[in-house]
Parts: structure tokens; sequence; C-alpha cells
């Protein structure tokens, strides 16, 4: 499987979302609608009927004991590097909170900005293959760092009858600060989340990744709580000059061919030697890479060597593309910081690797996907923060402006908006 | 028309949201698609049909000598009370501003968080009596002082055969800071702004109120650009005790009921007496108000007056109904604030009228309606930045951190990811 030497002009990386169809959402709408009118009394149905497991809704909520009884299934390399992981992601996302703040005048007029957490926040974590102990830290520890009071964890239950939930995640929860865990998935943990059952709570906001169902229930449920945006396909773009490492450059396009066939590993080079060194050395690491398959198809599919003239052209076609991760494989990679406009993480060097970001580093790997670095963020500690304005103004500021505020709600044609200051001028001046 | 003085548990504020219907969805979807593979032809059809007015491509951008006119046809105590509006919202939005941050360890971490102004901007301002001055001012100016490079405007032009665009949304366009203006409205305005046509720009985010084939537009483009939130009918709460001014809270409250409608006026006070006289003043203000049928109609579907045992239960009923505009009108207000949990905006003491806030003091007058303040924010400089991770790991920490990253790779199944740590600390070793 050769990843492909082509001209930029040839390429197009096209949005890849798929299009899901309508019995999926009238699946989705119907597992919602049936959640909140019927309550915990559905969310368990459902829960035999998908996940193959019986539960009372007493051991919906996963106990103490369980999560103490996780710390002894897991390894200890596993939970000193997940520790680690921890304070690092931790230290990072503190150096986001924010402040409220006020301005006050002297006339009498006092601005401000009150910067709050939100009181309840839903952390999905899917089952299976899916679950992943990193994606539950990059969750749940912004949303601590932000000062949420109740962070609900939902996750199926193991399929085939067993209660139990994956040990890893339930160790990342705890080590993360998680509040509560429940052992419900699918559309109708979402329900649960943004309705409220007589057992699971209802939050403001649910965030993390799912199956497609879970994907359609969020966006059902939109406006009665916030959902965090729909993940896409994940992509990496490496920009590299001659004196960059083939077999890292290699490497790294690889792990992120890995995840998924829709994945995306695009290489940006103005060296045609380097080039052709890349799609030797992607060649050699595929042979043994246990996930072959995925990472062959998925390079077959949308991944490229794209051969660019400069690497200022290079560049311009990394914010066009305007990837999920981007390494700068370049002699002054801080350099060329200042001329990347749009990604959602930026790795400088060679030592950065994508996987230091997807796991250690501290920054969020939950990222922008599928070309909208363009305009949307990394999941951080703003993800969980409401900001509210303050507006004091005293009875000098009012009469001071009150004919100015007047003469632009009666432009607008609102003559009550006009009056409820002319009431107050009115018996203010009469005095 | 008498606003209803009732128990809490007498009263319900439904979610207000107009479930759209199929026809609107797609004819909204087919005037996105026609922009898309059509560009100026499809626009200007479409601005035929929908206006009544024929353009040509080269008459879509208003001119320079156009916004320069548009001064000449406005009055001077507007222009004076839109330029003091303007410096306020500025000077409160610059107090918003983030900046980027780099965090550099001794061991060679160096982390960070860029912080940067989306490139291009599009400002939807609807046509005919929803034109607002106030909104243009609202939405432009925290786009500027993020620092979007780009702000295009665009708005229909008169319907009934006329290009014309109303002086004052012209005048206060220019005065906020406005990069290009298009008369344009609609869907097929919404579709050019997303995908650009060949007179019109693309941009990366589309804010601005609309009717429902815009709002639809919005949902569907979404993806491909960002959006705000869609806005609801507003709503304000007053929460008030004996002490305060009748006269000036049912002013307060027949200022949001002129809306339309749909808006929401509620009064919160333990005092019978403040709740009778409150009453008694809505029903004689409402008398001589211009617009008191669509006000009556509100009060009578969405207004009341609920009598609470208490200023404690007032603010959590506040704190449960999460309103647009909160007023406090109550003795000690500031020290009130630390209990309102839920508030677009919050509004202090007797001078503070909503209309303060909605014209003139400085913070945004977009602020999430119908319940939504739970979890999102009013529209401000971080609607128009986005973010991205910097991670720059050197030699030392690789080496000192990669059998962690390893260990979690490898635990999630992703050898892909292992690996491209592996090829490093095998050739760094091997040194």
């Amino acid at each position: 499987m050769n990843l492909r030497i082509l001209r930029p002009n040839e390429f197009q990386l096209d949005r890849r979302i798929d299009n899901e169809n309508e019995e999926q959402q009238t699946a989705a709408r119907n597992i919602v609608e049936r959640v909140r009118s019927e309550g915990d009394r559905a969310v368990l149905a459902l829960t035999a009927e998908h996940d193959g497991v019986t539960l009372t809704a007493d051991r919906l909520r996963v106990t103490a004991e369980e999560i103490a009884g996780a710390y002894g299934a897991v390894d200890e390399a596993f939970l000193e590097a997940i520790r680690a992981a921890a304070v690092n992601i931790r230290a990072y996302h503190e150096k986001q909170k924010k402040q409220s703040w006020i301005d006050a005048q002297p006339n009498g007029t006092t601005l401000g900005q009150l910067i709050r957490p939100l009181a309840r926040v839903g952390v999905y974590v899917p089952g299976g293959k899916a679950a992943y102990p990193s994606s539950v830290l990059m969750n749940i520890i912004p949303a601590v760092v932000a000062g949420v009071k109740d962070i609900v964890m939902v996750t199926p239950p193991a399929t085939g009858g067993k209660e139990g939930i994956d040990p890893y995640i339930l160790v990342a929860a705890a080590e993360a600060g998680v509040s509560e865990v429940y052992r419900v998935g699918g559309a109708q943990a979402i329900a649960a989340l943004a309705y409220g059952t007589e057992t699971i709570p209802a939050v403001d906001k649910i965030v993390g990744p799912g199956n497609i169902y879970v994907a359609l229930a969020k966006r059902f449920v939109y406006g009665v709580v916030d959902i965090d945006s729909i993940a896409g396909p994940s992509e990496i773009v490496v920009i590299a000059d001659e004196g960059a490492n083939a077999a890292y450059a290699a490497a790294d396009l690889l792990s992120q061919a890995e995840h998924d066939e829709m994945a995306s590993a695009v290489l940006l080079t103005p060296s045609r030697a380097f080039a052709e060194a890349v799609q030797a050395e992607v060649e050699r690491q595929l042979e043994t890479l246990p996930r072959r398959d995925i990472a062959a198809e998925s390079i077959r599919r949308h991944g490229a060597i794209l051969l660019t003239s400069s690497l200022d052209e290079a560049a311009a076609i990394s914010n066009r593309l305007a990837p999920e991760h981007l390494e700068l494989l370049v002699a002054d990679p801080l350099g060329w910081v200042g001329r990347i406009e749009n990604a959602g993480a930026i790795f400088l060097g060679p030592y950065s690797a994508e996987s230091v970001g997807d796991y250690f580093a501290g920054p969020n790997h939950v990222l922008p996907t599928n070309g909208t670095a363009r305009f949307f963020s990394p999941l951080g500690v703003d993800t969980f923060l409401k900001r509210s304005s303050l507006i004091s103004y005293s009875r000098e500021a009012l009469l001071e402006n009150g004919d100015r505020i007047m003469t632009l709600a009666r432009r607008e044609g609102l003559e009550g908006h006009a009056r409820a200051i002319q009431v107050r001028l009115d018996a203010e001046r009469g005095e």
C-alpha cells in the first residue's frame, strides 16, 4: 500500500460526514421521547433491549465500592501513567481559567462580567473497544477545573448480560474527578441526561463522543441542554522539510491512519527525496502494524504526500485543510507558527509526536475535526463556563444618557423601551 | 388587560420554539443548494423573486458613496447617540479580549495556547421593521474588537423594486467598523456567505437574527461555517421588594412585552401590595403604548406576577427560568447577585432599566433566550475567536515520558500511536 505522491492541485480532501438516514433519526428520536416520558422504566427496558443487560433502577448507579474495586483490576504502570497525564492535563487547563471582572466609572456606571461554571455536566463514554481512558480524562478534567459541581458520567454496561464497566474507564474517571457514574449508554443515556429520570439527574450540557444514535440524540436534545460539537473523522497534516526524519513522519501519519478508515493523513513537503523516503517508510512500517487494514484503507482513501513548491505553499495548503493536528517537522518550527492560521493543535519539532498530545502533554485531545479548525476550538475550560453581564447605572448616569437611549429606542419604533427611560427621567427631574 | 397575579406553582413558562414545518425546510434547503451551485446568478434571481428588486452583480455590493450618502439622511441626534453607544460597546468588549500564552518548563516541554480572530465573518441584518441599528452595533463591534479583518454585512434591499438600504442601518454599520456590505437577504444571503459567490466572499462564521428561512439556512450550513445560536423569543424577569418603584417595574415589563407576542415578562415579588401596584401600573401604561396589542398579547400568554414567600424563593424561581434579562429592584441589588445562577444580563437597582443595556451601556444585547442562560452566554469577543494548542517536546522530555505514553496507547489498542513514540526512543537511545 503506497501513500500517493501528488501535486497539490491533484488532491482534494472531501468533507467526510456520514449522512445519517431517516430510519436512524426516527429510532433515536423515539428513544429520547420514551425516556422523557417514562424515565427509569424506559432506561431499564432499553438497556435490556440494546445491551442485553437486565438491571433494576438501584443498580443503574455505579457504587463507590465498584470504583474502588476497579483499582484492583488495573496494572501499576497504567495507574502511574494516567496519574502523570492527569497532572499535566490539569496544569494546562488551569491556565485557561478566567476571572469575573467589574469596571466602575466615576459617574456611577458599573459594568461587569460574571464567569461561572455550569452547574451540572454529563460526559458520555462509549463502551467496548471505543472506551478510551484518555478521552475520559480529556472530557472530565476541564469540567473539574472550570468548577462544575456535578459531573455525571454515563457509559453502557458490558454487553452480553454483564453489568460491569471496564475498570480502566472507572479508574480514569475517578482520577479525573467524576461525581457520579451510571451504567447506561446509547440514545437512552443522552435522553436521561437531558431530561432527568427518577435516578439519573438532568444536566446542563452533554459532552463526549458516541455512535450515530448518540450523536443524533445529542442533536435532538440540543437547546434543552447544550452539547459539544459532533466529532467528525480525525486528521493529521505534517509539514516537513528535507532535513526531517522520514521514519518519524511515517509513524505519525500511520498513528492517525490507524484510527479508522475515514481518518486522513497528509504530508506536505517541497522535497521529492523526503517524499519518497516517507513513502517507503510508510510501506515498511505498515507491514507489521496490528491495525494495518484500517490504516491502509485510510491511506488509500484520504491520504497523500503533496509535493509543494515551497514551505510557504505547504503552510497555505495546510491553512485551507485546517487540520485537527498539524506537525511542523521543519528546521525552525516556532518560526512557522505565525504562518499557521487554522489548526486544532500544532506540534513543533521532531520530538512532539501527535501521540504526545493525544495522551500526555496536557492540551486537550478533543479538537475540531473535518476542517472546522477555521472556526472551532479545542474542548477546554470555556466549554464548561457561562457568562452573565452586569449592568448598574446610577441616577447620575441615567440622567446623563437617558435622552440618547430614548433617541435610539424611538428610531427603532420601540416606544415602550423609550418610556422605561422617560418614566424615570420624569420622576427624577421632577423631584 | 391585567397581568395575572399567581402563586409560583400556578405558573409554567413553556419553551416557546416554533416548530418549523417541512415545507419551509425544503424551501430553505433548495435556495442554499441553488446558490451553492449557481453563485451570483442564483442570488440575483432569488433577490428579484423574493424582494422584487432586479439587480446586476456589480450592484450587489453597497458602494462607499452610498454609505457616505447615508450620513446625509440621518438626524444629528441619532448620529450623536449611536456614536456614544458605540464607544461604550467597544470599551466593554475590549475588556473581554484574551491573550495567547506560552508555558515553558525546564525539561524542554513548551505548551501554549494561541488565540486568534476568525479571518472572515458574516453579519446578517434583517430588512424592514426588524432592521435595528442597535443590533448592527452589537453584532459587528465584538468582531472588530476580536480583530476580525473582513466583516461582511448582508441585508435585503428595500422591497418593491428599490435597491436602497435603510440609511440608519448603513450608518450604524459604518460606525461599528463593517468591511463590506451587500444588498442580499433571506436564505440566499446565508448560502452566499457560507459558500461564496463570484461577488460575495465566503466567511468562517455567520451571526445575526433573521426570519425562519434565514434561521433554517443557517442551521443547514452549520459545519461548513460556524453560526451563532438561533435566537428565541426574549424574556425579562424582575425581582422586586416592597420598596421598589411600581411605575419603573411596569415600564420595564412592558418594554419586553412590546417586542412580540411570544416575549415573556414576569415579576417575582413577596409583596402583595407591590404586586397589585405593578398590576395597576401595567394596565395604566398599556393604554397609551403604540404597540399595545402586541404587549397585551404577550402579557396574556406569557406574563405573570408571581407572589413568592421570600426574595430567596424569587431568586430560586428566577434561576429555574434562567431569563435573558433579570432586573434586581431590591434594596441591596449587589448583595443578591451571588444568588443568581442563570441570567444573560443582570440589571441592578432602579436606574438600570433593561433599555439601558439594550441600547447603550456597553454589554451585548444578544443574550441567551428561552431559558438557555443555564448554559449559553451573551455574544461577545469570544464569539469571533478561535484557539489552537501548541505542543513542543524536547528530546529530554520525550525520553522522560515516552514509556508512559506508550503504556496508555497500548492500553487503548492503538499500537501505531505507541510506535510513533517507540521509533523515536529507539533512535535516540541507540545514539
